[in-house]
């Protein structure tokens, strides 16, 4: 949408998906089947996303113009470290109905993506919310929340679009970055915790006491053993795109003068593991091999 | 005791105390009810200790070197960073019995301290078991355990000390650092995860998202905000002597070449709250106001 109408809309006509990833596209299925037209920019993407895209019923408009020029809402669903850049590409091709910014950002980057649509400079009368997601690709009821901060006409009406799918909407009481700060802060806890047992793991093996730190664990946290375990599988393809978000999470800390080393420690840990994008079954052997470095 | 029998002993005479905290006077006290004397070094202590020993029933002998002169064990229970000057000072005593360091500190500090000891260059006879001690202080039948790792024979009598008390002796297979080795691994997660969860409090705060987050762990992780309600008053009080803890920690991940900034970011969370040294029921508005730097 290019026109210059400032004010938020009801509802949506068409909304434009970047990207359809497996997150995205589990988003835009939900609004599909609902039957809202959801278009995505098809050109000179993989072969993968064209297969997620069709699978999810998103109609390919082909180039990022002709998205802009349909959708009423953008929703930006990219790698952390993509999400300036993408919304900066957006605004420039002279977007102006709602930017949803949906991605694992810091809640001052989260404020720098509104600033291109908000901001004087643009004019555009386009509107930013920002938003973070927790949970998996959306599947049945309950899996997935879309948390949302700062304009309260247009977070209604994306919480219209949303209302029958499975994808819970939740408004935060807070402006532009708030969003990101709840996604910050959550994701903070699971993934950290998951590359600090990680690290852990990798560190019991050096010294050759993995057997006693087992029975250490089956002792007095029997869940623990079970979640080393199952951690190799669950995060190894994905490692890759989990050193951008743990530094978007180590810049919100440090925002506030707070320690950050946790999840700067915990980017070393996922950008040890990166070469493990698009493994399946990964083992935990293998990750405490990448992590000393021993392949 | 400072003669010079090199092998190792079948049982324990006498055993010495370094020091009666929390934790060591808990030990103490398990083995004076099983009929051992325990004799501690008095001069210059604290009332607390005084108390906590008496209690304990150890026996006061006043000075270190007349503890050396008596003990055919001792076991070294005090902070991190106090760990290697008080082996050296044992050793220098001349002692040659059986030395246990208990104490939470990385495998090359443990190894450390047994060269104290095991090193050619003292000849004095002495032995040194590599130790580590996960749980509470001692008070019912499985709350607490001791790992060591090192010389046999010594660690068989060791065993046979503790066999009909509540702290129970698990020997870890390795060579010295071993022991501490599980020691560093437990801790990790247990102390460095807390850590994490009282920093992740404190961003939340400083961005206004409290509610909202725990309105998410509400809904994915249910036990995650009863856990950061308690833990101030847990580790509150304690925070001043686990700051030492988080550096032997982090020294055991970087000997590895292995990512050691969760434990260095803990290590500053801790020493935020070194001030709460002595208080009780600790809040987690004072922990949140301490770490912000707001008091």
């Amino acid at each position: 949408m290019t026109s210059s109408d400032a004010s938020s809309p009801d509802s949506f006509d068409c909304v434009g998906l970047v990207n359809p990833g497996a997150m995205g596209s589990s988003i835009g299925a939900q609004l599909t089947r609902a039957g809202s037209r959801v278009v995505w920019a098809g050109e000179g993407r993989s072969t993968e996303s064209h297969l997620r895209a069709g699978d999810a019923g998103l109609v390919d408009v082909e180039s990022m113009q002709a998205l802009v020029d349909e959708a009423d809402l953008i929703i930006s669903v990219c790698p952390p470290a993509a999400a300036v850049a993408t919304a900066s590409t957006i605004a420039d091709l002279g977007f102006a109905g709602v930017y949803l910014d949906a991605n694992a950002v810091s809640p001052a980057t989260g404020r720098s993506v509104a600033a291109l649509f908000n901001g004087s400079s643009t004019e555009s009368g386009a509107i930013a919310i920002d938003g973070g997601i927790v949970g998996p690709p959306v599947s049945g009821p309950g899996s997935t929340r879309l948390y949302i901060s700062g304009d309260a006409v247009a977070m209604g009406s994306i919480e219209n679009l949303f209302e029958s799918s499975n994808l819970e909407v939740r408004v935060v009481d807070g402006p532009a970055g708030a969003a990101s700060a709840v996604k910050m802060c959550f994701a903070a806890w699971t993934k950290g915790t998951t590359a600090l047992l990680l690290d852990i793991c990798a560190l019991a093996d050096a010294e050759g006491v993995t057997d006693s730190l087992r029975g250490e664990w089956a002792t007095s946290m029997p869940e623990l053993s079970a979640r080393a375990d199952r951690s190799p599988a669950m995060v190894g393809a994905k490692a890759w795109r989990f050193e951008g978000e743990m530094h978007e999470i180590a810049a919100s800390f440090a925002a506030h003068d707070l320690p950050d080393g946790f999840h700067l420690a915990a980017a070393e840990v996922y950008a040890r593991l990166a070469e493990l994008k698009g493994s399946r079954d990964t083992s935990l052997d293998e990750v405490v091999d990448l992590l000393s470095a021993r392949v």
